[in-house]
């Protein structure tokens, strides 16, 4: 007998005695663990390439009928147990038809396609699948980031430079700071996703097939946006590679720039927020020790990510075609990114609202440590017309002496700021008592932060209702990407029913 | 005489004896060329904000016309020169016109600001200047790309995975694939575009300002497309650095990653491409090298973005408002990315024109090493009515026969394909001679790959058509953008016109 | 009854009721595979903690005795299994104590101990078995590139430079480079070894203990080369997690550097390789594709290992003792690293063994493209006098006749000798045929470069004597490095022993 | 006349009409700042290699003479700037010579050369001076460091992990910890000098020459430790440009690290240190602001440092041999790392020493967040013989009635600590107050920590004893390095003399 295996033991193209004459060593084939992400997808793949075959009659018809029956029925017994069962890898689909329906049908689905573009549909749509999670949880985080904004729009504390007090804020403000961080790195991600929701199918590995497929039709059934035009630019540029790891890069370090956040603010010097217990770990010496275990999830992201996303770019660097069975290391890092930061931004969004805020603390810390210097130059400026760097400097004077003299912010009088005053332009400048006291209370200074886009609870509260709205039409646009495959996977079974039902 | 200077020596407001008892030591300042390129940024703003402080009545309007038209005289001496001879750094703008003016004029400019905007314009309109600057060069890049794409579209050349012949390709379709990158590259910088051209200004540090600044019209005066809808993020958020860093990386790994293939393609062994001697550089030694110099510049692009934008995510990551300092050292990194990127992609568009394309050794060696057994298997299936998998591994049998007795493609003949069909299936296939001849022909299986997306000639030229429109629409925007700025500079300076004229 | 748990229960000293009021969330938890590499340390540390505790009179000698018994219990059951069971992750030895005899008896074990220098002896000692495991195999693998390096003294092929033809050497020059490399890759590992074979035990999270602790003889017993002589700096200074991530990526970039050198003449183009059948895949569709496999996973390792030094570089960005719980996530990133790099450098090592040297194309090659243009300019320095500079470029004229008239470098004669000769200098240098014909041979050439590292095989064997020489030196510190870690668990046990017997 | 130029003229080797056709595009050649690190070494290199060549009689003596006369010549002109106006980047050299003394003379110097040992030597001596530079700063600051160990030695303050207080230490012990990581600094930058501090020089571009160079000489009189035995790693080795940026970024992270405390603590909230003026920025619009610039400096170098080390690890993928002309790009890296670490070094040292130490601050925060729990429950195991974990436990309760009931550590009474035994297991423990009270001393808590590495004053004191001999071999070392180059430096003078000299 041939070299024909009996097709109830096919064990896939690549066995010794065809092209090459030994077997290859197994522990450089893929492992079923390398493949669990996007098996689904090729699932997906061998029914839709099966329907446009039949479609486009490039096969017989019963072949194509028993075959999507066999995968039918394959489900029923669950895919993944099944194709892992059946081994072969990517190429699970065609052993599984082979064995079970011999050479003469099973070895007709792989018309036109390569495991290229198997790859490549699997990358793709694992990518999709990953974002379609990660983007509602973004969402989520957002509406509570803005949620709280507006119920901290009062909630003054100070805001830092350089480690330093450096002016009055809110807390509301700081959280919605992040609302737009959050909303551009949304941004980010639908641009990827919108590139990647493109479809490679058919491109084989780099120029197609000289059978006539029908290429928009594939991409129709699995649900891409459209079929990409060009079949080498589908399955080797890989800049969407890199733009993967830059993206979560770019996520993955600002949820970390927040949980930086965080831990200061909930070390003991600071003391301006507690975290509930619930996300603390404690130690096994220091009793007292209530150490957030969250926010150092988050700065992990950052770490995890970051990293992902240089192993990428190494990993990619060389001729075209060149980098190909190392991008199984570069997809399993994404994997495990996309899943780290879908549990972190859960968490992120718990923690935040679970978050006790010290209301005092902040308002207290706020005034200690001269963060009013500014307003009450500012006061300076409007009530005695003095140029701002004059101003500026009298006032720095002035807390020289105080810092000198340890003094506190709520002790300055008029002759104090004279004297500043008398030191640095030779006469004083005669600000009422009560005008200080103003300028130096830290509640009235965020009140005065109108202007557009600034701090004071009014204008704060009004950019609020601009952001809700951006938030919205980004969910809009999730609900719009969901559906889109939702109705192809209809019509993908649609498709089959028709040619199954004859 | 008190503390404040003699504004003629005017040194700025960080002297020993105001808030500080020391002066800083000479080299933590900031050095001149730290800033060579915000500095006309900073004078542009410098100008906008007056006119800002003037309409809205916030500085006296005789003081305000003083101002503008000391900048105006200074101008005509050099705005760069001038501004490093005064000294100040991002504050030249104040010392100069207090020098010139005498602080109770020129100490009203920073009314409302801070260092921090001061900082973020310089920063976001370099950034909106190397991008205006790169992006004619991309598409012009791009526009080579398609013109050469149009032109090979019948210069047949192997196709390559795992760095070995894999299938038949043409030259055009190669250079197509790049335009696609670059156009994807365009997009991701023009989406950066967008989301850093929009205004910090009047954002001061974090929290505004107390005065009722108009932030809408300094925005307008600078070209911004709008003011930023909140002040903390416009000044600490941070994440555009990172996204500046991601894009530039990727563009620069797509350029790299072309000038391997370059390197690859011209090596002694592949031959398939000539680099005119003016890209060349020799050897002391081995004089007869012709070592082609300007893809190892791609190549060396593709290292300096990458370590930029590292250099960026390790930078940026810790507390909100705690990197500020270092930030000079990513701005330097990323101006030195900015203009090797520049000169880069000039050099590469020029190559790719002037490169000697060797035909008749691209086509020898797409015939040499059996790119066509696709195609072969693929006339077995259409011929013989195969399923694909026993056309594939019959083709591969006759192959491995062939390798062993080192036939030639040319030599195949039916007997040969008959032979390998018994040993895998017991039974001959009969192809006819001219049927193989025909599937073994490299220009003639190119030309069958006409599935949309595909390197067939006809196929391929259909799509460069839409990626002509595709990149006249790149190059519209563009010209919007451009008279957007433009259209902004005279509105500033028929602004100031206004305000001069009283 | 009170908040102490009925022994039997114990579920470590993280309960809600203690410090805090809430369960810790079960997903913020360490989930035992992320401890799989450290849990046999943690046990190693729990008996040598426990035997220097008794020894010190600490803790009472019965309670010692009962909780050395039941931890070598324990080893019966299989440390893992057990400790996985018990839970406690990195406290399942307290865990398994206390429930087994009582807090009364197993709460002593933790006496002077910090989850801090658990993790930080599990960090240290996993680090060191995956040295010593890797250690062997870099050995041998420089031993195959020595042994292979000698063989192939003889094998003349090009060496390259831009990826052009540059002069003539031998591939066994090229595999004795190797050996240099991962010399000095070894080297870099073990000073790395022993940085971070000293011991933390006793230094609790960073000030160590009130009570007396012998720390070098928990040193001792663990196989340590000392205690280190610092509390903080043995938990808290982080250097050696990047010294780690460092080390692992020069030798992983090196392994890919070599991969990226046999994919390139294993191309169809150099074809000077060929890989055996078992380290290939072929193609579903590219029949005739025999694609390296291995070399892929050398140069995959390379992103995996400069991945994980740059995750780690930014995970440990921050104040000393902030980046806490992060450092799981290096770990995980390094045990992935070491584990492939193990995997690969033994694949590496088979492969080389096995690659199949074309050597006639190799010489081939060697002539073909001008690599004697050198030798050439060297024998008209040699025989006419002419000054090196001088005899280099005639060389270089006479190149591009050739090279413009197709002439073969066999085909040169005097007369075009002197053509160029005369072009460059007005008159002819007159060398004689021969002497043309010997520079021009690849193998005389080679023959010639006995200077001291060259080629020549003469000169290259009588090196590797000595790089065999430092091999067996380095084996020899390898046989004693392991040698003190069996003595010293041989010591533990006898000194648990001394102690059970009572 | 011929091609040869006029001498006078001579434009290098690489001119139109030799072996290309066309003048290199003059954007793609070396730029002389590109050079300006090696240039030095490159004379030097002249220098030695014409004497070994007079010595070998490899050339001409007296064409010798005149060349070493006439670089000597060059000497008294300024090397960097008469080789800059004579052009010819790394051949300069030959370049003066022939302009001076014509090709027939000068054409002699380059045999046996390349330009690859050119580069090489040129940065391999480049690495040296900077690390010879460094070196002494880093042992100077590891001098400060333990000096003012031992000053602080009893500088009680809280000593954290997670962000939290954790236990009670001294600013000695933080001191002399990073005395112990530059000391580890110190030996990786040892070891990478000591692996490049070898010849490459005669290797030419990778298989040396077939003149019979004696590269021992040479390497001896360029101070180099001997000649690198293989002339294919000495050139494209290239692991040491990689282990180059990862000690550099080590380095660069363990400072930046550092200037993360450093600016931690001289936050407004922590307010433990204080950064004196002259290392200080101020705001321009917050005029109470005194912003640490020297640490931030600090941590500006983790970021370069680590960009530079993941540009090279970029850079050097590729097969053997590729990367050439990109090297620069990594070499213009290196140099500003090893500039900004030299300065940044420099001003760590100076800031460490002039650092206003707050230590009535430190010692009460050390007391008020319960970092002396630990000492607590081991005052129940000494005295009233409890179980650790119990102790443990029964203090945990302690402190969160405490925090719960805001009772501060001073404030503890027996009657609180017997409720917390109550409530853990049923019965009290009945220490005394005079116990607890010292138990929760921070001072007496730190004078028990008296083990082996701990920071009990006596105990870090004896220890200090130990770091400085390390040290003070440290600096034995650099002597010796540094006398070996002095010596080297004058034998090549003496033999250029003896040669001259006839």
């Amino acid at each position: 007998m041939g070299r024909q295996q009996v097709s109830a033991n096919y064990r896939g193209y690549r066995t010794a005695g065809i092209r090459l004459s030994e077997e290859l060593l197994p522990h450089l084939a893929d492992r079923p663990e390398a493949l669990d992400q996007i098996i689904q997808p090729i699932h997906d793949f061998d029914k839709a390439h099966l329907v446009m075959l039949v479609e486009e009659k490039l096969i017989d018809r019963d072949a194509g009928i028993a075959m999507l029956l066999a995968l039918r029925e394959m489900e029923k017994r669950g895919v993944e147990a099944t194709r892992n069962e059946t081994g072969g890898g990517i190429h699970s689909g065609e052993q599984y038809l082979i064995r079970k329906l011999g050479e003469d049908v099973g070895g007709r689905i792989h018309l036109g396609r390569s495991s290229g573009d198997l790859d490549e549909i699997g990358r793709r749509m694992a990518f999709r699948r990953h974002l379609l999670e990660l983007f509602p949880l973004l969402l989520q985080f957002r509406q509570t980031l803005l949620r709280l904004a507006d119920e901290h729009a009062e909630t003054v504390m100070p805001a830092y430079t350089h480690g330093q007090n450096g002016q009055t804020s809110t807390f509301g403000h700081w959280l919605s700071m992040w609302a737009m961080v959050f909303a551009r790195d949304y941004d980010r991600l639908r641009s990827f996703y919108e590139r990647v929701n493109v479809s490679p199918a058919g491109a084989a590995i780099m120029t197609g097939s000289d059978f006539p497929l029908n290429r928009a039709r594939t991409a129709e059934l699995l649900g891409f946006s459209r079929a990409i035009p060009h079949t080498m630019d589908a399955i080797l540029s890989h800049d969407l590679e890199l733009e993967c790891g830059a993206v979560l890069a770019i996520l993955g370090s600002d949820l970390g720039r927040m949980g930086d956040d965080l831990m200061l603010w909930a070390s003991t010097e600071f003391a301006m927020i507690d975290v509930p217990d619930r996300y603390c770990v404690t130690s096994s010496i220091m009793m007292q020790k209530k150490n957030p275990a969250a926010p150092q999830e988050m700065k992990a992201l950052a770490a995890e990510s970051v990293g992902a996303a240089m192993l990428t770019f190494v990993l990619e660097k060389g001729p075209t075609g060149l980098p190909i069975l190392e991008r199984r290391t570069a997809e399993r890092a994404f994997w495990s990114v996309f899943s780290s930061a879908k549990q972190c931004i859960g968490d992120a969004d718990d923690l935040i609202s679970a978050l006790i805020v010290d209301k005092e603390r902040m308002r207290s810390l706020a005034g200690a440590f001269w963060a009013q210097g500014t307003d009450l130059a500012g006061a300076l400026v409007r009530e005695k017309n003095l140029p701002w760097r004059t101003a500026h400097q009298i006032v720095g004077i002035l807390i020289r002496h105080c810092v000198e003299r340890r003094i506190m912010p709520y002790d300055v009088d008029s002759a104090m700021l004279d004297e500043a005053a008398i030191e640095y332009m030779d006469k004083p400048v005669g600000l009422s008592a009560q005008a200080i006291r103003n300028a130096l209370d830290p509640v009235h200074g965020v009140s005065l932060r109108t202007l557009f886009g600034g701090p004071a609870p009014s204008s704060a509260r009004r950019e609020l209702a601009g952001f809700q709205k951006q938030l919205e039409s980004d969910e809009e646009w999730l609900r719009d990407a969901r559906s889109h495959l939702a109705n192809a996977a209809k019509t993908l079974e649609a498709s089959i029913d028709a040619i199954v039902r004859r």
